[in-house]
């Protein structure tokens, strides 16, 4: 199995480097991390972003953490970003990547990711509009593995969400990307797949099965975030949480009965701002501590 | 009564200047508002951030709505920013301020405001480093206050945050903070009280009480922010909501026997990304009816 936590607790709690990389290694025993860019934004000007990168960088190697990929966290998911109404609104999203690609890379990543941006509601409910969008986003990711290419990213990962003005949000919007993109990329592209994404029940109904996601994307499928939820939100919440039914040891027997173990998951809670920090500290090794022992 | 709203309620749903514009005057028929940095970052670039702008602007001129002031929203929020524990991360903060109030006298307004930062765990705990990063945030607030005034920026309104590593987060600490800053600051620096951060009851015990706040920080409110919560989280809720508790009768006769009644009040509702549309514009709509009845 390929366990690994996404650096999203450590948002505003403990954003040093040293801090973050010792309680990964040493409190929590893990190894790889995906680093989020809600800890260094991509915006950040030179010379801050390579003083800052460098600093990153240094405290993994000392203690022994990969940063197997990097990935949009909250901040960024704020926007509309590829799917923006407006061209020039689209334009910045491009902008956007083309520095988070630079970061990730400075970082010591070769792997990049997020959702790729949403449609506003007016859009959304323009059939013509929408099918225009759809062939800008494709155009897009071409040009986001341009940039990938010349920046040294060797993979570039989208992130499935479940909000129907987003692409894709449904396995078969996510089987029709992968079709259509097919021969006009210069670096691989593969999906994440979020758990509790997938299995958001007032999209997809109380019938959302993993299952179907695993078997349909199958090949397609670069890595997975795990939360623990409700099926009623994007919870991502840890363990234990009162309200949270999500079970990792069947998610574990479905990688395997799908031959995705191997497949890097990484764990992403998302805690309160104003949530205490005593408590978030003792979650987040619960939480580690619950996943690690099916993640064997 | 002063009321507007913030257009935090628009993210990504509305991103259309002329669509939020719209319906914040005929919808709503509301005729001020507070611009939200989440709806268009900042950090953006030429030539886009002055092509954006201008549409904005526009827009506003088109129906009707004074932008009163621009804010921070989620995604600033979601960094350490001033009190981040890197020097370099400080700057990066100073130089997003430098863009914002740039951006913000773009689309027509000569207010801005927001959260200042939060400290790291690490540095919450050590008192000498406490104090020392306390010291630093009042240059910065200074330094802040030049870039303001060589901008065009007339007021530089500070958020007060229910968590103990930001500042200022107590009235205490606000008052303290004021003191501090007096004859350093190039234009005048003034406080937004959140009520539903006033009332947060983890932090500030079952006795938080909003009537404090306004007497002690009096003639340094500058602006608010309202909102529904049940007084156990940063809540951001509209009207109705099943948990929500906040009584906006009462407010408003706490505004007035504390002749606060001129100072603008923004309702700042933040819905859940993944929440039904349709369900969002509803309550949006019926938040602005509830609150109108007390705001007359």
């Amino acid at each position: 199995m390929n366990f690994g936590i996404n650096l999203s607790f450590a948002v505003k709690r403990w954003p040093e480097p040293e801090i973050w990389a010792k309680m990964v290694r040493e409190t929590m025993g893990i190894e790889q991390v995906q680093f989020t860019f809600d800890l260094l934004d991509p915006w950040t000007p030179e010379p801050m972003r390579s003083s800052m990168a460098e600093k990153i960088s240094q405290s993994t190697m000392n203690w022994g953490v990969r940063i197997e990929s990097a990935f949009c966290g909250l901040a960024s998911y704020t926007y509309n970003n590829l799917l923006h109404p407006d061209i020039d609104g689209r334009r910045i999203s491009i902008e956007w990547w083309k520095r988070a690609m630079d970061l990730t890379v400075k970082i010591g990543s070769s792997i990049v990711g997020g959702p790729l941006g949403g449609m506003s509601i007016t859009d959304a409910a323009n059939t013509d509009r929408k099918k225009n969008l759809y062939d800008i986003l494709l155009d897009e990711i071409t040009e986001l593995t341009h940039i990938a290419k010349t920046s040294g990213i060797k993979k570039f990962h989208i992130e499935c969400t479940p909000l129907n003005r987003e692409i894709p949000y449904s396995i078969e919007q996510a089987k029709g990307l992968i079709n259509d993109i097919a021969n006009r990329c210069e670096v691989p592209v593969e999906f994440l797949i979020d758990v509790g994404h997938a299995l958001y029940q007032p999209l997809y109904g109380e019938k959302a099965d993993l299952n179907k996601w695993l078997r349909a994307l199958n090949p397609h499928i670069g890595a997975f975030h795990l939360q623990n939820t409700d099926y009623q939100s994007d919870s991502h919440w840890g363990w234990p949480n009162s309200r949270g039914i999500f079970d990792v040891a069947l998610f574990v027997k479905q990688l395997q009965n799908a031959n995705l173990q191997d497949i890097p998951c990484f764990l992403e809670i998302i805690y309160p701002f104003e949530m205490d920090d005593e408590e978030v500290k003792r979650n987040v090794i619960s939480s580690v501590q619950h996943c690690k022992k099916y993640f064997v």
